[in-house]
């Protein structure tokens, strides 16, 4: 790998100046889903070197079977039964044997960072050198400085938040903190399972929920007070922010006997997919309120068709890469919340979306209005160079970096951290370096947009304080 | 500024070729918004810079209000009362001091433009230098070269248009051309508000609409009767077009009886929201059927959510930045329109879009095949170097250069119109200049088109006249 | 023409180098509507260069028509009567006194590079030469090494698939087979013209279907078997695939009960339009069923509003250029049949879009997880040079190259084939180019790429085999 990587030619000595002024920048990353599990001891057994790197990975096991390769070939078990590669020998050779398949993706990228800046390795990934590649691997998790809080101060974290449910007892979470490690690992938190009738357990994890709080939920009013409960618990294992994932941005108000009377249906089962919806929608206005409240940001995440492939996901679970987005709607949709709260500075309201067709026609305006309102980074699919690309174009000129709230991982892949922030650092260099070139921007100006791209922006999005 | 600003380094050489043939060509501005007052005579006092520059461009104070200044604090009245800034000189240092906001955003590229070439400040503004930028603009404002007359010629402005309301009577322009100034400062009808029964003001529209015709307003033949009329008055000072903002592209015949019933309707306070939406559809068809009768240009500006924050609107009014695009379609919503009068040589429709993923799949197409319809650049949001590259990339493959109309400015900031089309002018070239050393363009094509960009377009498509 | 045309200058060098590994490769065609005729003899009389280059390319009079010039001086007769032009000097010098309109379009590019490769002519057309190069081409096409035979040697075709209704007996290419000649003509499997009850000739269709096969069209279980039957015959005539081209992308199951029922009412004229899409949507997933039985590769080209202009199509027919896209919805439309079929091995489905909008968001999501899943290269408006490169910026980083089929050219105009596979495999280089010099690639795996996108991708989506 090139120092050089990812940048234009034609732009390569302003974009290499710009960064390397935030190449050793901490790493701030206030939405993901690494395990807290991780972080609860000094010590972990991260396993195989397929454990640690492929399995976490959804990206990847998806790519692999649209080319055919069965699930089960790649050490995922089905639930209905039958055989399961058990030897990650095997599976980490078939996973070499069609490493090609990712060239030109993202994770090709990752990947090859990975290799090199973590464990070392000084050649590609290759079909012939995909057992010594394992053994290198595997010898060094062995090691104390590849622990999880190993790795995080090499990594140079400042904060690293995870993602759980409102129904999660917070276990490894309170673990972490009673361990008294000086590092940053925060919970987030997210309702979905106890807002969404259409939950598969949704019914359970009411009573888990009820199981945390005080008083139970006996209707919507203890419901609510449930909710402003745990929400006060993520608080003090350090939670800076909620999170939505809903299927559309629609919100709209419910008068109080509507509210109480949908929660009843659904608490006798009796909920029609209308009353979900429009649920979903109400709660995403009161859990405004409460960040107005208690001072946590919202992010929300919109416009996935979960498990779109219902045959693989009875053998398989959530999370194998068949969740797809759909056409977004935001004008109309965030009407009803904007209007309520987004003129108030006490709520901080950022927006993540799969449909790249609304970034300047919908969400860049809004941005560029509303003041509780910012743009998540590019997610997902699009947390790639040319998605980067495509956001800054889209974007910026509309909404203004400063509406905007830096970068994001979103991972499950704890190693893979440093090397997504990188290609962020490098797609961030690259554009403001175009910018400079052409005039736009001065050298200073450039100079301080590529640290708020690098830490900045983020920093202040979750943990407040003013900009420059 | 360096005079190669906006332009890629891999073309400068052949981009600053091209640029330079246009860069003195006269201004052609056949849509926008500068008040026609200023022209009514040789004087006019400008008031402030902050009068002059902030005052009339919502592009900037929405910017400042979506980082949390309230627009009082910006000299913007609420009309439910409370306190606004009344000195001007704070306002500009709250403005340089946010001045930041702006970085890779088209308003930091016209300000600088204007700051340097119209006001020949040598410096940027700055949080530290705003007061001295404010004397120096404020005291050339003073002038008698700095009157919008004087300006007009000095920006080499051939035709001025501004856009007008249906029932406005047209002093101004009446004043203009009374007192003899050489300067084309022209009319557009525009009829929105006596169409849309759900314009606010919609019933005593009609009535002004009425007093300014003979036979007044009473039923749908003599509404129709008195909006001829008015066109024709528009024609008789210059106007070479309407200008028509709905909502929607959707067109759609009414029956005589129909439409004679839904206009009873709404004239008691009666119509539905169907009604409106059909007969505005209706009412499209009605302007294409008075265009081929009277020659005017029939402009289309659809898929805009106004006053998006009605908590703002409320305390503020229209044209604080809370216009919000949402999703356009065009192909069934045309349909009517194009199957009348598509063929029809007598008839020139521009259609402009915020929803820029219908260029490629929507209008390009429509374009490059009925005679009648043309598209406009891009508008509004996309009026950026962006814009205008993503504008080039996406519709002329399909549609052809020759079905496209130049440049509008669209702006009510008059000091900002040579800065508007200079951007223009650079992306143009810099797009052709791509062209030219990929091969794709001989150079007497490339020279060819950069005139049509700058000038030849837009002046046979408001004007008539044949290519080349 | 420049050998380094349509390379970016930035990365001439690396483009260059790839383009030559695949200049010469043969040319795999598995999608278009050559007139199988052409070739079921030795001898063709191809007429003039108007018949020959203008007639089969409705890009090319869509553009002129769009610029006011009537279809029948075109040489288009009007079924309702009236003049046409039947001189194709004066056509042709029409054509080139308004070449100009195609500057920038990719018509443009492909007619320049069969002026210069396929008839030598060594300036490009103008106006003033427009009668020289008619009687340049006009003399060669007597000449015997321009017969389509010949034509397809030199060329270097390895496969030709033309488009044929269900309903076609396939005449000409029984006559290709049984003359002996080496060159592969297939047919494609089309049978929407026996699908779609709102085709203007269905009722008559299915006559001739009925009149292809045994046991004739009685009830919705004849008409599959005679649908079977028909596409065992392009299979013995060496069709590979079905092509399938419908308004939405919506598939869903009919009960058997229902399927007959509709059949019953659509033989009787009594099918209702909701009868028609959910006869469709059913029809989408017997197609898919069939196709893993016989081994067909599925096509679907969807989202064209066909003959927009009524009035036009009322005097010419179809395929005057009027066919305008719509928005498309894949996530939701293709569920029903992604769910049935979309893990069998045995099926390839390749879709097809007009709406770009769709590549990022939905079609690489889907296309990266179903096994039987690919995409089709850029079709119709986008088969351009801005359409590919958008094409593999939104689609390759989340699909993966190797869910992608390589390049279709779609055309009609035989003689412009290489042109358009030149144009694929230049935008190929140039984008691996782009990959290579930002270090994402490595040299050998461009070089492997560079060949899947000129060759190996289609020939193996068509014809089976596996990758590398």
């Amino acid at each position: 790998m090139s120092d050089r990587r990812l940048f234009d030619p034609a732009v390569l000595t302003e974009a290499t100046a710009l960064y390397k002024l935030v190449q050793d920048t901490p790493i701030f990353s206030p939405h993901g889903h690494v395990n807290p599990r991780l972080f609860t001891a000094e010590s972990y057994d991260w396993g195989t070197p397929v454990d640690l790197l492929i399995m976490p990975d959804h990206y990847l096991f998806r790519m692999l079977y649209s080319q055919g390769i069965p699930l089960t070939q790649l050490g995922i078990p089905s639930q209905t039964g039958g055989d399961v590669e058990r030897d990650h020998r095997k599976i980490w050779q078939l996973f070499a044997d069609h490493f090609y398949l990712f060239r030109a993706t993202p994770s090709a990228i990752w990947l090859a960072d990975q290799f090199q800046r973590v464990f070392g390795l000084q050649t590609p990934l290759l079909p012939t050198n995909a057992q010594s590649h394992y053994d290198a691997i595997a010898e060094q998790l062995t090691r104390p400085e590849f622990t999880p809080r190993r790795l995080y101060e090499r990594f140079n974290i400042a904060l690293l938040a995870t993602t759980d449910f409102a129904s999660d007892p917070l276990t490894d979470h309170r673990a972490i903190r009673d361990s008294g490690w000086a590092g940053q690992v925060i919970p987030t938190f997210r309702p979905d399972d106890v807002v969404n009738f259409e939950h598969p357990t949704w019914r359970k994890n009411i009573e888990a929920l009820a199981d945390l709080t005080d008083g139970g939920v006996k209707d919507y009013a203890s419901y609510i007070q449930a909710l402003e409960q745990r929400r006060s618990t993520f608080k003090t294992l350090g939670a800076k922010a909620t999170d939505h994932g809903v299927v559309s941005a629609y919100t709209g108000h419910l008068t109080a006997t509507e509210s109480d009377a949908i929660f009843q249906r659904a608490l006798m089962g009796q909920a029609t997919a209308e009353d979900a919806t429009r649920f979903r929608g109400h709660m995403l206005l009161e859990m405004a309120r409460m960040s107005i409240e208690d001072g946590l940001v919202m992010q929300l995440h919109v416009g996935v068709y979960r498990d779109h492939h219902t045959r693989a996901y009875t053998q398989f679970g959530h999370n194998i890469g068949a969740d797809i987005p759909i056409q977004m709607e935001f004008t109309h949709n965030l009407h009803a919340l904007l209007n309520a709260y987004g003129h108030d500075p006490r709520l901080r309201l950022i927006v993540f979306t799969l449909d790249e067709s609304s970034y300047s026609r919908e969400l860049a305006p809004l941005a560029g209005y509303y003041p509780a309102l910012k743009l998540g980074p590019p997610w997902w699919f699009h947390d790639s160079l040319n998605g980067m690309r495509r956001y800054f174009d889209q974007v910026i000129e509309t909404a203004g970096l400063y509406n905007t709230v830096g970068f994001n991982d979103d991972t499950r892949a704890f190693p893979s951290i440093p090397a997504r922030h990188d290609v962020w650092r490098r797609a961030s260099a690259n554009w403001l370096a175009g910018l400079l070139v052409r005039g736009i921007l001065h050298e200073d100006e450039a100079q301080a947009m590529i640290y708020e791209l690098a830490y900045g922006l983020a920093q202040r999005a979750y943990q407040g304080g003013t900009n420059e």
